[in-house]
Order: structure tokens, then sequence, then C-alpha cells
């Protein structure tokens, strides 16, 4: 062995935070894999088999970092479930009135329902989840629900939305801003921030003109 | 034999009507426990062993009515669109400005979403389909789209609608009025007309104050 090979700083052998940081990426890896799949084929047409393919490792190895089929749903409805929470937290927090709070949620909740997790929320039904995960997915769905109500409430006592039924509100804008989960080609020519901002701007004013 | 039984006027083997409306009858019952428990349980959780079951008759009753599965579902989601494709006749026919004659179809979307067969369609996923009826259900979609799109033209031309880009529109209040599909409760305290009224009212006039 040569002088300069025993002399070598690195280690062969990885450190603890080089291999968390490995298990992370891969894990990652194989739920952006998988979400993207269960998006375009939907949840019961796609295999754990066909996604371990795309990434060329074995399916022994998915249920090594995520768990079967119906854990990796879970993993993937809920991360996009926290970025929806993370955007109300961050409307929230911000600046301006309540509907200007509101706007700024609104158009953030837009984007991500057209992003891999969150389009992957919207396309769920509760019937391809497991009773245990059904509870879990609800309570994170309430908790968004009741973060866009606040702010609507918000807005209605300070003036700057119109007086109106927080609930039938939050329903009726949710819906207009799910819906794009289904129907937004990514490849099409509108990116979502410019779609997010158009729908929420309908939405603000209505259609009648002002 | 007594005389009178010789005698009575109505036939035992029933009539060429008889047997078409009894048909049609079965065949309706048969749709309706069907399209129940899709929308309950999902598609791919409800068999027609179930749905037979409920109905107290066999499997192949099933498909001698109906056919298969997928030709039930396909048949469910039929009837919801037609439903839809009435109501924006109906209204493109009916008296008023554009934004009169979109309110009244929205008005009767938002029923319909919310009713049995319509609430089936907004809960198919198109990988739940076979890939002919992907395509019929499309183009009865599409049919349903221009119809919203029309009648939104038409009222951003006679001014009664605020100008807009209205396939946009379109999808925004598809998406608001699509979405009581997955929420609205038949058991809760607002009927689906009252709803709709509600819905549709916000937005038209949009939840910032006027």
């Amino acid at each position: 062995m040569s002088e300069a090979r025993l002399n070598t700083p690195i280690s062969p052998f990885p450190s603890r935070e080089q291999k968390q940081e490995e298990r992370a990426a891969r894990r990652a890896a194989v739920l952006r894999a998988a979400v993207r799949m269960f998006n375009a084929r939907g949840f019961h047409a796609t295999s754990l088999e066909d996604v371990a393919t795309s990434l060329g490792i074995s399916k022994p190895t998915i249920y090594h970092y995520l768990g079967n089929k119906d854990q990796v749903l879970l993993e993937c409805v809920t991360i996009g479930l926290q970025q929806l929470l993370e955007a109300g937290a961050a409307a929230r927090a911000g600046p301006g009135t309540g509907a200007d709070r509101l706007q700024s949620f609104l158009r953030r909740y837009a984007e991500i329902n057209m992003d891999d997790f969150g389009r992957c929320v919207i396309r769920t039904g509760e019937e391809a989840l497991t009773p245990e995960s059904v509870r879990r997915f609800r309570d994170l769905k309430r908790e968004i629900d009741t973060a866009m109500r606040e702010l609507i409430e918000e807005g209605v006592a300070d003036g700057s939305i119109a007086p109106v039924d927080p609930r039938l509100l939050a329903f009726a804008l949710a819906g207009a801003l799910n819906w794009p989960a289904r129907w937004h080609d990514p490849a099409g020519p509108q990116s979502p921030g410019e779609l997010a901002d158009l729908l929420v701007a309908t939405l603000a004013t209505g259609f009648l003109p002002r």
C-alpha cells in the first residue's frame, strides 16, 4: 500500500452523519418515485415492484426504507399535508389584513396542490388508506381547514373580507384550489405560480363585474 | 277453475310494455344500489356480490341487467354526466343575461354533484375505468366544460360577467362545485339546494367586500 493511500484523510467508512444523510436521500428518492407513479397510474394500479424497478432497486429495499405500500402512501400524503400546514402557519404570521394573509395562503395552497405530494393528497380517497391512516389523514386535513377558516374569520373581523359563513367559504375556496390537482398539466403553458395567482384573484373578486 | 277466474280481464302474462317497464325498474334499482356502495366504500372495495346481496338477488342477475363491474361503473358515471349535460342545455335555453343563465346552470350543477350519480362522477378517477370507457368519460366531461365555458363567454360578451379567461373561470367554478361531492353530508343540516345557492352566490361576488 502506498504512503499516500495510508495518509489519506478521508476514511472509506462513512461517518454516522454521512449514513444518515444517505439514508434520508434514498428515502426521499423512493418517495418521489412512488408519489409520481401513484399520481400517474392511481394507487391501486401501482405496485412497489414497479416503483423499485424505476429506481433500479429491489422491493425489499423499499420495505427497508419505508415499509409496505400503505405506509408509503401515508408518508406521501403526510408530506403534502405538512406542506399545506406550513403554508398556513407562514401566512398567519405574515403582514397585512386578514384578506391579504388569506390570499397569500391560498396562492401557496394552490401551488402545493399542483406539486407531487399535494396532488397525491387530493387524489387519494380515504378508501385507499388503512383505518388508522384515515384518522391521521383527517386530523391533518382538519388542521388545514381550521387554519383557512381562522384566516377568513380574521378578515371578516377586520372588514377586509365580506361577511360570509367562514365554513362555507373555506369549502368553496378549497374546492376551487384542489381541483387543479386533477386538471393542471405540469407540461402546459401556465406555471403553477401563475395559475395560482389568477385563480385566487378570480375567487377574491367574483365573476360578476365590480 | 271458477267462472270468475276464467273471465278475469287481466292476463297473468305480462305485456311487452310491462316487461320493458319491469326491466327498466330492476336496472334502475341495481344502478342505485351500486352507485351508493361505490360512493360509500370506493369502487375497488365494492364487489358486485355485495351489491347483489343488498338487493336480495344473485350476481348473475346483475350481469344480466347491466354487465360486469366496469360496465356498471360506466353506466353510473354516464347517468351523472347526462344529468349535468341536461342542466347545461336547460340553462342555455333559459331567460336572462349570460350571468343569470350561468348561475342557474351552476346551482343545478352543484346539486347534481351532491346526488348519487354526480357524486360518483366526481369520485371516480380515470384509473378505475377501462381505456375505452375513459374516452367516453372524457368526451362527456368535455361537453360539460364547453357548455360552462360558452355560458361564461356569453356573459362576458353581454357585460354581465367580468372580463376573465373563460377557461380558467370554468375550472375554478367546477372545482368549487365539485368539491361538495367529497364533503357534503346528505344527513347534515343544509340541503343540497340551499348549499348550492350559497356557494354560487359566494363565487359570483367573491370574498372581498363590494
